[in-house]
């Protein structure tokens, strides 16, 4: 036996229990749940974007944490009074930008229960519930979108992580494959994008170590799909030069356009050359619940991963993104490490954290479970219908301005709109972006196509409704005439 | 303008508003809230292990998610009737495996207003608040700990993916500064860890593509402790060889034993021989905030990364992680792209997406602000406090017992300990964590040292207290006495 240094004899003192009693903790809880519920019953009562500098906040708080404790109650006027004013917020009605997503009321209780278990979802024996709802809802998630069930489905933080786990495996795999199992990876490796595939997708084939110079971003076709074409010849001159293409990643719903790539074509060309398909639906797959989107998901049961986020449209908080794979046993093999504490004995079952980077998983099922359960399918078509139907809504109203042009065509919960050159053009768009944003009332964001300034309209907020639109459409309509006049007096 | 698909003339309809109303919201919160607050006053009134065998739950499930919305009342009655039973009590004050952990009311409460605010902290501007408040809170944690207060710090969800960044970030620049800007990684370069670093760190490099075969697995001393000679010795080795020596992970606190690595002594080595320092301190630098730990981070200061894990001991829920680095411009290099879409056009502010591989970001700051708050640093010192005493009450017991041997320095929560030869060594230890799972009133777990088996007893739990410790010991102690029973009968 080695030296113990158990030499301090005290026995242990009862140190008071700090933490919150079971009836500070239920009465703070209710303050924090009437908050919330404000928030529900009125969505609209805080402006969508703060009026902050940067560094305000953090001069407002004390440069060290307290030494003693503070009262919860002191902590929450600190939250309403310091934080709340600084947030942009995402789950207002009038927020339009990037993507509107929407927290619901089940989504959030799920999120509370989770934090009060506290469990660690690294092995089913760590929690067998987390890991069994993890399938359970994986499972019911790919009926919904029509996709095959028998899918291995994990839940991760973000898609940026799914599609980075998804590239690793590919990498993996096709190391495998040549007999080359050191796990450096070839510099020959190529993946393939489009110029509007997400950021993420490079990142990821970063992060793996494919040479930036074999990231192809290929052209996109008049409606910024995946130029199918572009992608075989880039293939095919990449084989020509003794290169090997591994990986090229399709977007269902990309984020500038909600463009819908050519998913059955990438898959063939896929098929053929032996690459990694990886859909990316981390917003548009969503709509596939929907029947106007059951169109949307044809040829993705062809790839050999897939993403999309319920976090974005399906009304659970951020963060759940499912990370889908037709290829379990690669993913394993590409993350899976033995160390002896984790050794469990079980067999027969699934150790999430050996299919992924992260050891540590919060019990990210229990909010999917309490949503799809609360809203059932129906619920979520209604919401999906909302938001397809105020899009088309505000469309037509853009459509029928002259002054305005619709830059890409409307499939999800999008418009990407922008004066047109008569109108002002960019320079015009853009001061119109800033004199709505100016107003505070609303939040939108841009994004440029074909060299154009284009401002994003994202309408899928569960609270969104008509008047919150025609709002918008209004605030749009009159900053637009003002540019107008300006355009008109300047002679332009 | 092209063809612009707003064919749909129906006016929108005013679906009805299918989340909870706010009165709904508040009631079935509070029965969350109630079920919550009974944990904290009787936090063992469910078994710490749960009786499931695999499937259970999934058999007891629908196969498919209901069409039509249930009531929140029957979803949190099932949570209650087939999920808690079959849920493994992390935060149970027997709960002894792994690292225990605990999270607090407050930290419950901020993880429920962050799912209800439902930001992306991914830009300054997608959400002020939350990256102020990361800033902030990561420098008031640098100052606990004793650290720079000038580090760059954000908050991921895991140790894992901190350690991932790091990797990347070393890799990047090493290739940068030897003209390859390509960012395939170099075949030669190498990456040490000891044979008791956390698996994490392996499964990182393999990701980031670094050579499995040049991810040293070094020796440790008697101790447990990274073998800094043997250190010494690999590097060099590497570099005659024409190597590439990249990167070296140091822990303070490993996973099997909570052994502190000589970080000076490796800070040396990796300045002279230009490695990325990275110190894992997931669970093991919490400690530093009390008294008796704060010799646990020297030399860290000299660390190019670190991570510390405040989901681990600072009663904050999962997930929160936290990797500061004092090259946040190295991190950015290496994960930084510019999308259009993302573009904000404000600047001297921090973008934390640019640092990291995730776009998606929850507001995990809030309940880490609540936390420090509320406890301050002395309830935090207080609660490490106990944990360092009972742990040390039960190495003495454990020490003054003949039969077993304590295996490892007792430095921090965890003991390790194992029945000694002559009271039958490896097989008798095994069946006795068999014997003590068994009653379901305890969690341990097991790791392997020097080839023997050895229960691992971590004692860190908030709610734990002497009496939950005294009643494991006479289990244990129990137990022993029928397998030296056994080991006698058989005359061994």
């Amino acid at each position: 036996m080695i030296d113990t240094d158990v030499s301090v004899a005290l026995p242990p003192e009862t140190l008071p229990a700090r933490d919150l009693s079971a009836n500070d903790f239920t009465q703070s809880g209710v303050v924090a749940l009437e908050w919330i519920a404000r928030g529900l019953s009125d969505p609209r009562r805080h402006p969508v974007r703060p009026s902050v500098v940067p560094g305000e906040l953090s001069e407002l708080l004390p440069r060290s944490a307290p030494l003693l404790g503070e009262s919860m109650d002191a902590i929450l006027e600190d939250f309403e009074r310091l934080v709340v004013p600084r947030v942009t917020q995402w789950n207002h009605p009038n927020f339009h930008a990037y993507f509107a997503i929407s927290s619901s009321g089940p989504g959030i209780l799920g999120e509370l229960l989770t934090a009060a278990l506290d469990v660690n979802a690294m092995l089913w024996q760590s929690c067998p519930a987390a890991t069994e709802l993890e399938q359970v809802t994986a499972g019911w998630l790919l009926e919904w979108l029509g996709l095959p069930r028998d899918w291995f489905g994990m839940i991760v933080d973000s898609a940026s992580i799914g599609v980075f786990q998804a590239l690793v495996a590919a990498r993996a795999t096709a190391s495998e494959s040549s007999g080359e199992a050191d796990g450096v990876p070839d510099p020959r490796f190529t993946v393939y994008v489009s110029e509007h595939t997400h950021s993420s997708v490079e990142k990821a084939a970063i992060a793996a170590g494919i040479a930036r110079r074999h990231i192809r971003r290929l052209p996109v076709d008049g409606h910024y799909r995946f130029d199918a074409g572009a992608l075989e010849r880039a293939i095919e001159q990449d084989l020509a030069r003794g290169l090997r293409p591994l990986f090229v990643a399709a977007t269902v719903g990309t984020t500038s356009t909600t463009a819908i790539d050519p998913v059955p074509a990438i898959a063939d060309l896929s098929e053929r050359h032996g690459l990694w398909l990886h859909v990316d639906g981390a917003y548009g797959a969503n709509y596939a619940v929907h029947p106007d989107g059951s169109a949307f998901l044809a040829g993705v049961e062809r790839a050999d991963s897939f993403v999309v986020n319920p976090h974005k449209l399906l009304l659970v908080p951020l963060d759940c993104s499912l990370l889908y794979t037709r290829h379990p046993e690669r993913l394993r093999r590409a993350f899976a490490l033995e160390a002896e504490y984790l050794k469990t004995g079980v067999s027969g079952v699934v150790d999430f954290m050996d299919y992924g980077l992260a050891l540590g998983r919060r019990f990210r099922a229990l909010k999917l479970w309490f949503v799809m359960r609360y809203f059932g399918r129906q619920g979520i078509v209604a919401h999906l219908d909302k938001s397809l139907r105020l899009t088309r809504w505000f469309g037509e109203r853009a459509a029928e301005d002259p002054r305005f042009e619709i830059v890409a065509p409307i499939a999800m919960g999008l418009v990407c709109l922008r004066l047109s050159e008569a109108a002002g053009g960019d320079a015009a768009t853009r001061r119109l972006l800033e004199s709505i944003h100016a107003t505070r009332r609303f939040a939108l964001s841009h994004t440029v196509l074909g060299g154009r300034f284009v401002l994003r309209v994202a309408i899928s907020n569960h609270r969104t409704e008509l008047d919150d639109v025609s709002a918008l459409w209004e605030a749009l309509s009159a900053a637009a005439g003002v540019e107008a006049g300006a355009s008109n007096a300047s002679g332009d």
